[in-house]
């Protein structure tokens, strides 16, 4: 089974990482956790590129053809052995990201950057993405928070660093792009209190197994 | 004036530039001399990335995305602005490089990278492409001979190290991809001496210049 989580800064994706891994072990599952970009040692050096605050320059293109860089080495080399090995892979922003982000956020044609991904993922999908949806200004409010509270700079990263309008496009976008793939997305209200997050979470991914169950039976 | 140069390792392209650099100043222009890979500061990180002989482990389409990435950047920080300002810009390796090789080479569909190269590029392309044409095995000769001057291994770049195989079907695209786009592409045999290659050159020159300028005055 193929997890991503999908979010903005500040809905709470580390949160609900740390449990969904605990639980999915204690269901007695074998997990990969992993993420994008950085999931590859390539890709390491590549996130470092993409999340220096210093390297505002880099144009919209080059961005996202790093991402799809980092996600075909990262599903080459990780995510795909890891499902062939059996384990359930949990990945922090996967495909889905590039076409919020560089599309929806930053006005590149969305049908095109998933055509792109094709070639990136060879086609692999998830078999669930979890969508945090918060309101920006609520995740903005708790990134920024967060990084005072590590001594860091308000907008230490450079996506915090954005205008509030490319946050909001984000949002919209996040949820446009999981209606057109609703039965693969499932989207979680991540404005509430991080144990009903949770609830939702693991609704979501019993649903999600037990319809996997059932294709495999039928 | 955007002037490319194509080629194998071992066509002269080093020997090549430098003249036609020379060239082209005394003729009175003011000349940007660059390359693909590494022509921005982000690229000069990429281009480490991809020469490394040590990344053999980087995937065909990892590697085509960060070529892409190089391309996106320089186009828009180095080459436009260049141009803008009057300049001709005589790059080393371009856009074709990524059809040749990855395409034709690695056997990635090259109708598919011509279309990643239009976002990459955002439509430039050169006024003229100089193929420098030669037989595999003379290239590879030229290469490794050079590296044992240098005393570096045999095999010091990561493309040097390929199979000729590879070399024969990066060769026979090259010549497919030029006879596709013959309006733009010179094909210069660089088998011959290095004065009789750039007399070929300069003529190919002569006749890019003279047709630009016929149809600026058309």
């Amino acid at each position: 089974m193929f997890i991503s989580l999908e979010g903005m800064e500040g809905s709470g994706k580390s949160t609900v990482l740390k449990k969904l891994h605990a639980w999915l072990e204690s269901e007695g599952h074998e997990v990969l956790l992993t993420r994008e970009p950085g999931g590859s040692e390539l890709g390491k050096t590549l996130r470092a590129l993409l999340l220096d605050a210093e390297n505002t320059d880099i144009t919209s293109e080059a961005e996202l053809f790093m991402y799809l860089a980092d996600r075909a080495q990262h599903v080459s080399q990780v995510i795909k052995p890891a499902l062939e090995a059996g384990k359930v892979v949990l990945c922090d922003r996967y495909a889905d990201s590039t076409v919020v982000y560089q599309g929806y956020g930053r006005g590149l044609d969305p049908n095109l950057l998933h055509s792109f991904n094709e070639v990136a993922t060879k086609g692999l999908w998830p078999n669930i993405t979890l969508l945090l949806d918060v309101e920006p200004e609520i995740g903005l409010r708790r990134a920024l928070s967060r990084n005072i509270e590590k001594g860091l700079s308000r907008a230490e990263g450079r996506f915090e660093a954005e205008a509030m309008e490319f946050h909001s496009r984000v949002r919209e976008g996040y949820l446009t792009w999981a209606a057109l793939n609703n039965k693969r997305f499932a989207v979680i209200d991540a404005s509430v209190t991080p144990d009903e997050v949770f609830d939702q979470v693991v609704n979501s991914m019993r649903t999600c197994i037990d319809v996997m169950k059932a294709e495999a039976i039928g």
